[in-house]
Formats: structure tokens, sequence, C-alpha cells
């Protein structure tokens, strides 16, 4: 049997978002009620009860890998996720553009959101190198003001703070070692020259030229946050036997997936925003379930985003197009075949506008589910709901309706 | 946002209670169910499922730590309790004054539950010390034949045995190292050494003498019990960024909360006992959630010490008494401003009359709680709740509805 696993990301909410209800309760969502009552509902605190999850820890846990025991830092999941080749040793950075003046006082974290000239910043960047012989600097822009870098050497440490100190009107942040091994304190003067660096070959560069005379911030640092080694665990396929495949847009997400040895597939057209065409990723994913692979992760970001801007018509919107999605699953997926699981990585609630730790509606649904009384999927309808409340390990849990785990004993 | 933490100690019991019904059952209770009626409900076991708590333990793991993983014993909750400065590798220990023959047969456990000359006790007690140089001695006692001691010095242990037999009829326990360490032969010499020495200098002092003129049971020997060092944890301030007070009678609990760095404060009036005006501890955490703390914990004690008794009618009558502060609480909080928890420590249950591992019922209100459809509180009505059945926690998941939790991940 296969599997598949939807995760809308910050699916949850309070009954302050929206005229006294959740963002799910106010949304109309005739097929999330037709996959309720189809299937059992209940209530999934994604790391544990009054743990308040990132979104990676939180896709970590929710893929049956203790955060608490394998989690090294975002990084990774940044250089992963845009695809960048990480080996064992290398100390992965998320990256941003800023702008500082002359006295590295920092200015604008994201130089202005700048969109244009990523290729000339990445180029000028492969001439970043610091003196210590030995140690290799990757580095490559993504979307906007972001990118990743990778530092590759011997007795590297990501035991290393951010050079990012999300303020502005500060000076960029010194980057120290968190423990006192040699390789923490070798790593985090790496970092600071290389970071002095980027301001010396970003500032001259014709696009910062440009950009001061449009009245523009330039984008003349890179600033470097997140130092992660790869974390070390078995892939999903290496652990549970199974094929996998990821179908998200985000990197963190991409990179989470990767990490874990699931194949990346992009299904045309999306962008990890709102007004992503998210119906085709469960267009690829119901091919991609009519072939080889035993399981499908389908990531949706647009939830998370809308709550963040404390944007409840936003996240209602968005969710009455995941119910779009879900319609597509309950008209063509092999339901006699296939088991699903639909949840959210977190609560993120619309006044608060980030993660919070109250625990998340989670619904699954198959030939093998045992299905609850509960017909409407939302916060209030699941506390009726048949799975309880559950912590993590929802992968595990489908893989098991879909009869995919190995016996612990005989 | 601010959070309310109360606590009713032995809230829970069983259908054998008091007529085929719980305590909570029997109990007239419309502002206990008007908060059920709020908020949402369900089970809690204190430390986990099939895990019979001590208070001590129970606390912990309500404040959000491990007690497998901190615990240290209960003397450093008796000597924090009653306002001792206990010091990094300070030995604490719960003592009594006990009655001893001459052949040091105990002969009564309270000495007669002594009411008068503490103070002499106290006084005549700073002359203990032992033979061997460097350790320091610190005695203070507490109410009728209860007090603690603290033994300060180099290279002390905690892992040894208790001085008190539990029994009369028997000779004072020899107390004994439970590890192989020279640190733990050394301290379980000193504790017999000074419970000897405190015979000597005990049973000469006019107090007694004029009590064997009475007849009753001279304070002629001090049994030490408990021994522990403070548990090495961060404080709740350190672990979640929040300042909390206590607002407690038992020292105990003032002990608990003071080894995690809650401020203490008193309640005027109270008592611990089952005839304490704990509606002043109510009026104290209003005040107190109106200034600068972001948390209260409040602890009733009558219920567990009525059930402790086999009292039905006197928890039952306890827990309306607590109905009346929770009625303080609905009409006096800032409701849009604060999320609250009520829920008891464990279960004590009239016939057995000692703490069960049966769960206790817990509910949570706010404004950032989804209501679950149960209202009635009590051990019955709650199988219902939405909360399902969780383990301890119950701090970090009520600073996590009150947006007080930091992020783990991204």
């Amino acid at each position: 049997m296969k599997s598949l696993l939807i995760i809308a990301d910050g699916l949850g909410g309070r009954p302050t978002d929206y005229k006294g209800k959740t963002c799910l309760e106010a949304a109309n969502t005739p097929n999330l009620d037709e996959l309720a009552r189809r299937g059992s509902t209940g209530l999934l605190d994604s790391i544990g009860p009054g743990v308040r999850p990132g979104s990676d820890t939180a896709h970590l846990s929710i893929f049956g890998y203790d955060p608490e025991k394998v989690y090294t830092g975002r990084g990774v999941f940044e250089t992963l996720g845009i695809g960048m080749d990480v080996r064992e040793g290398d100390i992965s950075f998320r990256t941003n553009f800023a702008t500082v003046d002359e006295n590295f006082i920092l200015r604008d974290r994201r130089a202005g959101r700048i969109q244009e000239g990523q290729e000339e910043l990445e180029k000028a960047l492969q001439g970043l190198k610091p003196s210590q012989p030995g140690v290799e600097v990757l580095f490559k822009t993504s979307t906007e003001h972001r990118g990743a870098l990778i530092l590759r050497g011997a007795e590297l440490s990501d035991h290393i703070t951010d050079a990012d100190p999300h303020k502005t009107g500060v000076k960029v942040t010194e980057v120290k070692p968190t423990t006192t091994e040699n390789s923490a304190e070798k790593t985090a003067e790496i970092v600071n020259e290389l970071v002095k660096k980027s301001h010396e070959i970003l500032k001259g560069l014709p696009i910062n030229k440009e950009r001061e005379r449009e009245g523009k911030p330039p984008a003349n640092i890179l600033l470097l946050r997140g130092a992660s080694m790869k974390p070390d665990v078995p892939s999903i396929e290496e652990r549970y036997g199974v094929k996998g495949v990821a179908i998200a847009a985000g990197a963190l997400y991409i990179g989470v997936a990767r990490a874990l040895g699931l194949e990346f597939k992009r299904a045309e057209g999306v962008t990890g925003r709102a007004d992503s065409p998210i119906i085709n990723k469960a267009k690829l994913a119901v091919r991609e379930l009519k072939g080889e692979v035993d399981f499908t992760f389908v990531h949706m970001k647009g939830t998370d985003s809308c709550a963040h801007d404390h944007d409840a018509e936003g996240k209602i919107a968005f969710i009455e197009k995941i119910d779009e999605v879900i319609k597509y699953f309950l008209d063509n997926l092999d339901w006699d075949e296939t088991n699903v699981a639909f949840t959210g990585d977190h609560t993120t609630p619309i006044v608060y506008g980030d993660h919070v730790s109250d625990p998340v509606p989670i619904v699954f649904a198959g030939p093998n589910v045992v299905p609850d009384e509960v017909d409407e999927f939302n916060e209030r309808s699941v506390l009726r709901g048949g799975i309880g409340r559950i912590s993590g390990q929802i992968l595990p849990i489908l893989l098991g309706y879909s009869n995919r785990l190995k016996k612990f004993g005989t």
C-alpha cells in the first residue's frame, strides 16, 4: 500500500483568529470535512506538549526523528534545499545580503529585499577565501537577499554564533565559539574574516554603485547564520525501507526532505507563496503514487506565511485553496491502496503571528484507518476524534497503516 | 500575556471515595464547572501513566522538569522551604525530634508531636558538630517535631540512607552509604555521629526533664532523613525567560518553588491545613498578576491532607472552599490577558489514603485555549475533554498559550 503525507505549514489557529473562530473553522472546507468523515481525527503536538516548534524541528519529528537528538541547526537545510552538495564535515550557513555603512553598522538586514543581480553577486563571491589554508568556501544565492554557504575543510565546527544581529542600527555581530573546542574557535575566526572580506568584495560592484545611485540599499555585505553540520541520521529508506519523494517549494522543506534521503520533485509553477498553484503539487503527487514510490510528502506553505503576516483572510483563502487540493486527492487517489495523513507542522495564530506550542488538528484516512464519528475538520471538532493526542511520529504511524513498518521484536 | 497555575494537592479521587462518587463529583462546584465550560479539559498523569508520584516529583514534572533526571531527594525542599540558605555541595536533610530509650530503641517517632520548646531545642543543637574537621552543621526547627539540617563542607555526598526506621520498638537505623564513593562513606559516618551526639545534647535539657515529669515523651534525639543536594537545574526564569511567584503554605511546595528560582510570597494567615483562609492566596495572586510577574503558582494543600486522613467529607468541604477561590479568580482576573491551568499534583483516594498513580483532572482556560464541550469538572466529565491525556509539562503548555515559550528550531 501507498502513503501520502500532506503538511499545511502553520495550519493550526486559535479562537482569536477571526470573529471567535480559528481560520480552519471560518474557512469553507467541504473536502477536508469529507476526509474527516472518512477517517479518524485528533490533535498533534509536532514535537511534544509544551514545546514551541520551528518548522525544521517539527518536520524532523513528524518524519519520526527526535529533534532533541538529531537537530544540528538550520543552515544545512538551506544548503541542501537550494541544491548544494553537502558532505560530511561541511559547515552549512544561511546567508543574507545586507547593507552596512563604513563602520559595519547594519542599515538594512535584507539590502532592500534586492530583486536583481543575484548572478553578479554570486559570481563576485566565488573569490571569497579565508587566509586559513585548506578551507574551501562554496556560495550560492537563492531568492532575493537569500543564499547559503558551505565551509569545507578539516576540523571545522558548527558550535558558533550568528553574524546577523537581527536588528539594524548596531554593528554586525562578531561570531563567537559556543564551546571551548579549537575547531569552534577556528571556525568563528574564519567566519568573521569572511564577513569582512565579503564587504571588501561587494561594496564596489557595479550593481551596488547602480543601487546607490538609485537611492536603494546596496548588497554590500554577506551575513552568515545557522551554522550546522548534516544531521547524523539514517535515511527514511534505511530506517523504514520505503522509497519516498518530496513535493515542496520552500528551500527549508526541500532541505529537510533531502537530509532524510527523500528525492525532491518540483511541481510546475509553484512558488512557496500564497499565490502558488498548489493544485500542481496534488497532480504530481498522484502521478508519483501511481509509479514506484512507496510514499509522497506534499508541503504547502501559504497558511503559515499569511498567519505570520497577521492576515486571517489570506489564511482562510489559502485553506480553501488547500481544500481544492484535497478534492483532487479525493477524486484521483487510488483510495483502496492509499493511506493519507493531513495535518500542520505547528499552530501559527493570527494575532501572535508566529509559531506556538498549541497542538494542531490531524486526520488519517484510508482503507486501514478505523473511522471515528467526527465529520468536520478543525481545532474544535477533532477534540472528539479517535486518534487522541499524539506527539510527532506521523510518518511511521502512516507507514504502519500501509503495512510498511519493520517489526520490533518477534 | 500572564499565566496562572493552580494546584490543589491530591485533588483526584476514586468512585469509592463517597457514595459511589469521587469527592470532586460529590462536591458542589459551580465555579469549577464554569471554568470547564469556558476552557478545555482532560487528564493529567503528573509524571507519567503508571508512575505513583510524590508531591515533590509531581511538582517538578508539572513545572516541566523530568524528575527521573533531576530529583535528588526530599531534604533540600525542606531546607529551602523553611528559608535556609542552601549552597552548592550542601547536603540537606529533613529532621524530626523523636524519643529513644538509653539503648537507642525508638519509642516515639515524633516525640509526642511536641508543641513547645522549639527555640530551646534549636539553640541547644547549635552545639552539634562532627569530629571531622571542616564540616559545618546548620539546623533549624519548623513546626512541632519537624526541622531541617544542612551539612556543609568539602566532599560530602547525598548517597546515604535514613536514620529514621519509620517504626517504633527498633533501634535507630545506622545510616549507610548507597554507593562505594569515599564521600558517601564519610557522610554516613558523620550523620551517625551527629544522631548520637544529638541524644547527648538533648537528653538532659530542662524542657525534656519537664516533659518526662509530665509523662510526655522527651525530644531526646534528632533523626535525619532525605539526604539531598540541590537539584542541578536551570531556574524557570533561565529556562523559559519568565518571572514567577509562588503562593503556598507547606514547606515542601515553597521549597520546590525556590529550588526552581521562584520567589515565594506568603498570603495572610494561611496555614497549609484544611482550615487555611485560602481565599487570601487568590487575592494575593490577582495582585501579583496585576504587577510585573509573568506567572503565578498557587498551591492549596487541604484536599490531600483530608484524603490522607480518609476524611471524605473534609475533602469535599475543602473542594467547595477551592470553588470559592475559583469564583474569586473568575470575578477578578483579567481574562483577556490571562491563561489559567487548574489541576492536582496527583490522586489521593479516600479509602487508600495515600497517593496513587491514577490520572487527575485538568482544565486550561483563557483567551488562547480552544474550548471543548465539557461543562463540568470532575474525573468522569473530563474523559470527554479536548486536552486528552498528558504527562506533566503543565507550566510549559500554559506558557505556550500565553506566548511565552522560546522556539526550538526555526
